[in-house]
């Protein structure tokens, strides 16, 4: 496998800046805080939306936009991506000719915080999804929970700051951090379609909310199962019920509750036998939305 | 004042739905859930966005989203509010020929969880702002998270969701939750807008993090302080001190951490008299996004 493995860069000095403030007694305080900047992405000639995004990535970003709205299709042909850094926009370009007009009118407002804007129909494409029936081993939850939650990050690093991962069996393969949650998952879509990644053998772990559009957007991705430290919506358990998508909630030290692909679940690790939740303990910026 | 005080309504048999489950040892679990449903939004003969909203008071979201977006001006006279419970649509209809195809087109996806979409420029209006130079207390602050904290709500009740609070000094008077934070303050902004309620004594509470749609969002309103026990973005704060909204981040127990407006605040608590953070503690279904 050629693609890289890609995990958070804390130190990179473009993600944070130092800010000023003073505390509860009138102290100085001194924090390290993430940024957040417009991001402009065009289809060719046609501008498609502004992402408010820490801007790391642009590309990943752009690609797994336009991938998750359907406007980048599987035989399409992308011939360059231009990112410029002072206009704050990056154009994708494709051989074939695209117009997307008439999809960009009609916008959804996804969930809160988990989501972002859908444009044309948000469960269009869904009847064409068939997941592979993955098995998924509650060790690699386990493990897969406690790597993500004491690596290095922007999230320990500076908080208020959201995580998507792509992992195979046990391990974090592309961790990718972002202001919006969206962003970050449409960062893994750019990256799976970059770099021709099979999705069949994978699990994508987040930090945020299990609402409807993160359960459609990982099936559409073709990921079999999706986990998460966070809750759901009823409307999300229903629509990875019907698409066939491994569920997993609450994910917090040794608990986790199963609301979707139980079949699937082995239960092949001692739950008395993880440690208790390392990042409630170590939270930092508080990433409440 | 003629306005009613809202507070939530757990026991509201629309908003949550009962899930089953298993948990980590294979035991049947049976949840309450918070729903998420579209709600679609027309001015006039015009379909602006469809939100997707866990569906408490459609009218005020609309009229707050409307609002917030500068398409519903001071001087315009609304006619009706009509709300389709079975369409899932609600049409605010005005006095004032309208029309927004040109906004409609310019999309901002905001910040993560944060945020949602904005039409046109975000920083439209922010110009004319002017925020009064109230003072804020800090046994305020203490006394609102307390409040806020442990008052029955969807958030204690089923988790995953965010509240947003309308206060005035110590007293939280509109209390909104959704599963989209920005749905949450649109409700309040339409709350305002409906009553004729004055913004210039109140303080906004919010459960997510301080990005600058948050930020932008209250200055528009005309609240001049804003409160939160999340982080906070650096474009969040820099943007409070260019329009001098006083901003209050990381509130948790004893402790917070004042980033502008500095000047106004007055601490009149001692923070050591504080209680440790009772959310914190009482967490349930997690609300990381």
């Amino acid at each position: 496998m050629t693609a890289p493995r890609i995990l958070p860069d804390p130190s990179d000095p473009r993600l944070t800046r130092r800010v000023q403030g003073t505390d509860q007694a009138g102290q100085p305080v001194d924090l390290s805080v993430v940024e957040e900047r417009p991001l402009t992405i065009f289809l060719n000639r046609q501008e498609i939306v502004t992402a408010m995004t820490i801007g790391d990535y642009p590309d990943y970003l752009a690609l797994g936009f336009l991938r998750n709205q359907g406007m980048l299709r599987d035989n399409d042909q992308v011939t360059a991506v231009d990112y410029d850094d002072e206009l704050e926009t990056v154009v994708v370009r494709t051989a074939r000719e695209t117009s997307y007009e008439d999809k960009v009118q009609k916008k959804t407002r996804t969930s809160g915080c988990a989501v972002g804007t859908v444009f044309g129909d948000m469960m269009e494409g869904l009847e064409r999804v068939t997941l592979p029936d993955a098995p998924l081993r509650s060790s690699w939850l386990y493990a897969l929970a406690r790597q993500i939650n004491t690596m290095p990050s922007l999230y320990l690093e500076a908080g208020a700051i959201h995580g998507t991962v792509l992992c195979r069996e046990d391990k974090p393969l592309v961790y990718m951090e972002d202001v919006g949650r969206h962003n970050a998952v449409d960062k893994i879509a750019g990256y799976l379609y970059r770099h021709g990644v099979g999705p069949a053998d994978k699990i994508l772990y987040t930090t945020g909310r299990l609402t409807s559009e993160m359960v459609i957007k990982t099936a559409l991705m073709g990921i079999p199962a999706l986990a998460s430290r966070s809750g759901f919506t009823a409307w999300g358990v229903e629509i990875a019920r019907q698409v066939g998508l491994t569920l997993i909630g609450r994910m917090r030290g040794q608990r986790f509750v199963c609301l979707s692909g139980e079949h699937r679940l082995i239960r092949d690790a001692d739950p008395a036998d993880q440690p208790d939740d390392p990042r409630g303990a170590g939270r930092k910026g508080a990433t409440d939305d």
